[in-house]
């Protein structure tokens, strides 16, 4: 029995999400600074602890008990895959205090919450965020584990840096930001939001696979995975930016439509646009038939959930 | 004979910081990335290129050639130095890049030249600084050789990034915004300039020298040297903040005192000031006994330069 088959039995798929969200939780309220000067910590705190679905690192966890030999409920403390999970989300929450700011989305509500420069002001926002990313990197190259298995941190680095950097995420912003009001035709369209939201998406299930030290082929089929489910998250947020509603999304709706921004409903029309949503659902589960399905079955209900979710 | 005594006998001190610098300057040229989308290249390449003295990488070089036990003019193409001195470059780019954007100092001229957001707009540069923070990582953990030594790289990405984050350079960033207008004691003014500008010049040296598998011993000194010329490096900024002129600093003199910011001149005095860095420079020169003298005659000289320096 592997570890995810054990813990779906005893928990369900609700219980593992509710189990894995909590523990996530926990360890990253245990790893953020609690004291760094000048209210920083406060600051980078609010932007991390206690909102969001925590879906990177539920990709994370997930992809590391598809691929790893183990055989526990939880994956131990002293593996990688907490860090690389916790990192990944730090990446995430850096993205979005910066994405808030005045000179980008300007947006004031995020998860239900005033963004983070709204709480505390523009600078510290920008602060946060940048001192966000410096951590997730710390977090990746910490000890004791990363000098257990430097080659191992050093992976996850360089998955992790690319996935954010010029060719990854700040490279789709950049186009995000250069094409509003542009029509943008379907393969442009895709191109960005593989990079901006598709990459760090991505990295998540490959870190998670790498962290389990899984054989090539198994990482194939993870990353074939991770991008249909990567472009799949992005249409359904642009079909969620028409239909959804704030309260329940905990972020302002219509602003896509609103800033003259590209999007796959723009393109497709709503019902075209989830027709592709399912399409590349099939995908991704498609992907997931090279692993054992008791242990991929995380990552097929993350997909469904993905594609299938209201907010 | 060393590497550095070598290349000084060969070279001469000024040779010396020229021939680092361009070989710098071509390192970073090269391996900034060209076609990021969306314009986020151009802007990453304006923030790092053609500008500035490169002192954190000749301190990284310096470090490295004063430990390593190396005897060519030049450290070898395929040492982790020049990935280390390009990545603390890319760092220290980033947090000019944010810190002149208007929510913090903003200021318009940066090395002579338009501020990166006057030039590229504010929500570029935004995406330009972090990606630029991203890349410094990519660096270190950068195939070749990283894959040959991956313990080493993962002892330079926690350098870099505890001496980028919360604790380090943000977080004294963090500081300089809070005590606008308020009157720091002396310890505060040290303690805030010891993360904001000293944590990233002492993982300069301390990068060089991990760089070089230099011992502790030998560890320990350069450290001792870093935090000296790191607290001396500030104090003749707050100097010249003073008694600077723009044309030269290529930046805005008299914005300190301006802000109403507490510096070492309003704490100390113009005299107390110099006093203080003349005082820290013997320190840092103290610390270099430990190591051979023609070797560490690199580092000499650049803690002299730092505290002699017009500009």
């Amino acid at each position: 029995m592997t570890a995810l088959a054990s813990a779906a039995a005893e928990l369900g798929w609700e219980g593992w999400v509710a189990r894995r969200q909590a523990q996530m939780e926990r360890w990253l309220a245990e790893q953020l600074p609690a004291d760094a000067p000048a209210g920083l910590a406060d600051a980078m705190r609010y932007a991390v602890l206690d909102g969001g679905k925590r879906l990177r690192p539920l990709l994370v966890l997930a992809a590391w008990e598809a691929t790893a030999a183990h055989h526990d409920v939880d994956p131990p403390a002293t593996e990688p895959v907490w860090a690389a999970a916790g990192a990944v989300e730090l990446i995430h929450a850096y993205s979005l205090v910066h994405d808030d700011l005045p000179c980008m989305d300007n947006d004031v509500l995020r998860r239900g919450k005033p963004t983070v420069h709204v709480q505390y002001g523009q600078a510290q926002a920008l602060l946060a965020g940048d001192a966000l990313q410096a951590l997730a990197f710390e977090w990746l190259a910490a000890p004791p584990w990363a000098d257990r298995d430097p080659a191992l941190a050093v992976a996850l680095v360089r998955e992790l840096a690319e996935a954010a950097g010029a060719h990854g995420m700040a490279g789709g912003q950049a186009i995000d930001l250069a094409c509003v009001g542009r029509r943008l035709d379907r393969a442009a369209l895709e191109d960005m939001h593989r990079r901006k939201t598709g990459a760090l998406l991505l990295a998540s299930v490959r870190m998670g696979a790498l962290a389990a030290r899984a054989p090539a082929a198994v990482l194939a089929a993870i990353s074939a995975y991770g991008r249909a489910l990567g472009l799949a998250f992005q249409i359904v947020d642009d079909v969620l930016d028409v239909t959804g509603d704030t309260a329940a999304l905990g972020k302002t709706v219509g602003k896509d439509a609103a800033a003259d921004k590209p999007t796959y409903v723009s393109l497709l029309g709503l019902e075209g646009a989830r027709a592709c949503a399912d399409a590349l659902l099939q995908q991704a589960l498609a992907a997931l038939q090279a692993l054992s399905a008791p242990r991929a079955q995380g990552l097929a209900q993350l997909a469904r959930w993905v594609v299938q979710r209201q907010h």
